[in-house]
């Protein structure tokens, strides 16, 4: 006598379980086959109401509830491998499990990220997921974010701050009317690009690595703490898409907040000079724009920002905690 | 600057994080080393108020999250290797983080399985936590399910229903005021026994496995399904502790509520009948005891249920549903 929960299981989540290491979720535990490799493993919860909004389409909550571990994989140079999810949830409502399975079929499609198992619970407060996601490295290749040396240039890759712009459009804090600029911008809120495909470029030719998930500024800060080192930051040199441009000259947000907001899923990296043709010539046959943003440098002062004059921007206080 | 996320990750849960691939819980992920072995994954949420109870010391809420997923690597026949972390709380409270961290210490370190990683934010719902642990098994040697045939022995360890006892006394289901049967099924409830030491022989000698977390009853149901087969049981032969016995034989619970009941956390496993003689002196010198309380039989109806004088017993239904 199945339960609901199992009916559940076979119906939405057992087609995404295509590793046969899944045991078509029928067991009590996943397999991941052992090799040479190491695993790289990261883990991320996201709850209704704070990482996502209730009126967010499910298929995008679950999309990208993945793919901010896809980032962190593709930021440690790791190739994904598999993830499991566990799942609170107030009720069994099948028109959004439908809709959230479809979403997540996809993109383990897409990112050739199969599901491995999972948990399935009621809960009487928000929607929660958590994400474990595996990813496969070479022996001691893992991308720290601990190893950046002065002198080394600072790349980051696609736009910064669309994300952020596009979740205060959502918000109302930033009033835009035009589609062809709102649009793309809350689409990247909800829907981010992990640069899975940029993860050889930085296994091979990065010194250290991060994704920037919480802002460019506080995680840019959070790598040079890490790597016991500091930074000068050519602010000019900021990677930003059109639409993310347009609203910071219409002056209806700052240039301060689109580095320091969240949700950009790029990839920070730092990458030694006599490596640098080799990362971006690496880069640009995976098809993923980089630019160079500034430098490495001794010390431990926080990274200094400087505009096109050389003068310091001041940037409000980074760190993003949830508490 | 460090907020006050990163200083609570380092006070407490750093210490917890004993492994070299866990970064010292600096990094965006994890290492687990390769190797000939496969790795096993399972992964269990828990939920204030469902899982368990808003008044439950944090110190045994810390170590059941991890004990059920411990368990369910017994089960598997895998050697923890290590585990992540996903937290969601209302707030940063240091008292009850400070409990928390301190079961969660004791019990890595008990069971050789440290904190590899993890996340943790702010809900406004009730705490919600999910654990995903990692254990190794020789190559293809995960024991399944499924795998059951008729002849088989059924084995289950330790003790049956006395979580699921201390539960209904717990919530006042049950008036035993005798501190001598209260306490004991109590503390079963609260902090589950995983039957880690019994691995070894579940790999070695047993044929189809699996823990025992929704009831005896049910979870046999499961496993004669998964491996498509049924059995019978003798009920007399069910491992009761004596806690459990006189509160059955004092006509307080039903013989039917602590073979339903959940929460137990040992294993069940069923073993060719060539192997029961080595499966049974490895169980005794892993000191776990194992005990035969059945056989596997050909057919796909549900297990039977028999008493002393050969009659079928009747069980509720058995399937326990989350929603």
């Amino acid at each position: 006598m199945p339960s609901g929960e199992d009916d559940l299981i076979a119906r939405y989540f057992k087609p995404i379980a295509t590793d046969p290491g899944a045991l078509g979720l029928t067991d009590d535990a996943a397999i991941l086959k052992g090799g040479g490799d190491d695993l790289v493993i990261t883990t991320d919860a996201i709850v209704e109401g704070v990482h996502f909004r209730t009126s967010d389409p499910p298929e995008t909550v679950a999309r990208k509830a993945l793919r901010v571990n896809l980032s962190d994989l593709a930021a440690k140079g790791a190739t994904p491998a598999g993830f499991v999810l566990t799942l609170a949830l107030r009720e069994l409502d099948e028109r959004w499990l439908a809709a959230f399975a479809s979403g997540l079929s996809d993109d383990a499609i897409t990112f050739d990220c199969p599901l491995l198992g999972g948990d399935t619970v009621a809960t009487p407060g928000p929607l929660t997921m958590s994400i474990t996601a595996f990813g496969r490295a070479p022996r001691n290749g893992m991308i720290l974010r601990s190893r950046a040396q002065p002198g080394d240039r600072i790349a980051v890759s696609g736009t910064i701050g669309d994300a952020a712009l596009g979740l205060a459009i959502l918000s109302g804090n930033v009033t835009v009317s035009d589609p062809r600029i709102c649009e793309p911008l809350i689409e990247r809120y909800r829907i981010p690009q992990p640069r899975v495909h940029l993860a050889p470029a930085v296994r091979d030719h990065a010194r250290a690595a991060m994704d920037v998930s919480d802002g460019l500024a506080g995680d840019l800060a959070k790598l040079c703490r890490a790597s016991g080192v500091s930074a000068i930051i050519d602010a000019a040199a900021v990677p930003f898409s059109e639409a993310a441009r347009e609203v910071i000259e219409q002056g209806k947000a700052s240039f301060a907040s689109a580095v320091s907001g969240g949700d950009d899923y790029e990839i920070l990296c730092t990458v030694a000079k006599g490596h640098w043709d080799d990362f971006a010539q690496a880069a640009r046959s995976a098809g993923v724009a980089v630019t160079s943003i500034g430098e490495v440098v001794a010390g431990n002062a926080a990274p200094k920002w400087r505009d096109a004059k050389g003068g310091d921007i001041a940037l409000p206080p980074l760190s993003y905690s949830h508490f």
